[in-house]
């Protein structure tokens, strides 16, 4: 993973709350963080994702987390969140997270959401919109199918 | 506030991510705690309210939340939340709480709660058949209307 | 309370995990808000408190949070938070908080804080520096002790 | 992974402000739930783990955390967090964590923690009395050095 292969990252400031007795942040506020960086990198691309696709009916919602922690960030830290999504499936996605200080990498993930059904949670194809939307932001073309 | 007053309480242990860097409970999670407290105090006095209220169109929201922080929790103390209803209105209602270790008084306030229509959140008489649920379930009586 | 009253206030977003089944910000996360408006404001009042206060020896606890809830913040709301402090007394400081979604006030408040010893938490006096420092950034005048 | 293969498991009700909009757990608190089983297991293995091991200069951070979500909790359930260590290595560990209500897994998942020097992070050896503890304590051995 290099911070050039991201086109997009969204900055956020540890809050007090967020770190803990060790002087650093709890691990799971990093999947907050993700989670905020997901949601600029939505807006960004124009995709908006903003708790309404529900009247769609379907929405995305996450299967796996994997964060690998290298280094502790800490209160008052600003941190960049980088995202980008590297693989496309039908009805799934892969997004890779990086999360910097500056040029160090704190700490770097996968996070993988599958598009569903709101009522049944039962997959259903990604919009080929959201494929074409990805495929013109993105830097690196993520893997799996585009069309 | 005395811990006799309480007839009920809701023991909790303070987990790692809600200590902070100077190894006390940030604040905020005392209204967690407390949240903690009213929900296990209408489910012993046998008023769920499970999110499942919407569905008959009305919920409660708190619209007043008053803590006072005397002596800090720290990481893996029990607590004990204390919670009464020391006020019934038409349509709100006065929690008191007092969150203890042991005998020792940490966080000690007040929340108020208005029954409300869940689409235009205009007020709504609480049900007589909640307020008949109170008052056998308190030991001290609350003051305002019980019928 | 006047937004006008405010001389600073600190924009954030509201986050999709602070937002809860009602579709509304459970009202702890508004202690968070509010904290990370004081952090802020610290910061704009060239006054550091970064966690390291403990190495003088000394630090701010909360002993007092109110906070009174108008209107709800939704998810991916831009928030305003506003913080003066209205208050200095020989060792305490209380904070008004008005939180905003553009011009609505959807949260106001007040925040008590000590200042005390890090080790037996004792009230100590607020330094002089510090007064100093409010009274110069402020555009209302706190009462109490400005020197 | 299966139910039996746990020896410990640890309860909890999922909280109001665990759920979010789609009525559903965030992902980053069942990090916290893992984090409340990790707490307990130490705890009923005798070995504590308060947040007092600083004391002796060492502690465990967390390096890895992979979980994959199955089904969705929902705000109170009572889940039951399964920990057991499947790997124990020279200065690391893995934890091996099934989130279930009742039979029904829900998530599952491994966390990775290394031994370390508080100051400098580097790590350090897992002491003795720790792994004779859990291999007393545990069902099934973990693999890697137990001596």
């Amino acid at each position: 993973m290099q911070q050039d292969d991201f086109r997009f990252s969204q900055s956020l400031r540890v809050r007090w709350a967020e770190a803990d007795m060790q002087g650093i942040v709890f691990n799971g506020h990093y999947l907050t963080y993700a989670d905020v960086g997901i949601t600029e990198y939505f807006r960004a691309m124009g995709q908006t994702y903003s708790g309404e696709t529900g009247a769609k009916g379907s929405d995305f919602f996450a299967v796996r987390t994997l964060l690998e922690y290298r280094s502790p960030a800490r209160f008052d830290d600003v941190l960049e969140v980088h995202v980008r999504i590297a693989r496309l499936g039908n009805s799934s996605m892969q997004f890779l997270i990086g999360i910097y200080r500056d040029t160090e990498i704190l700490v770097n993930g996968e996070i993988v959401y599958v598009h569903a059904d709101q009522s049944n949670r039962r997959p259903s194809p990604i919009p080929q919109v959201f494929r074409d939307a990805v495929s013109t932001f993105e830097r690196l073309q993520p893997e799996g199918r585009l069309s």
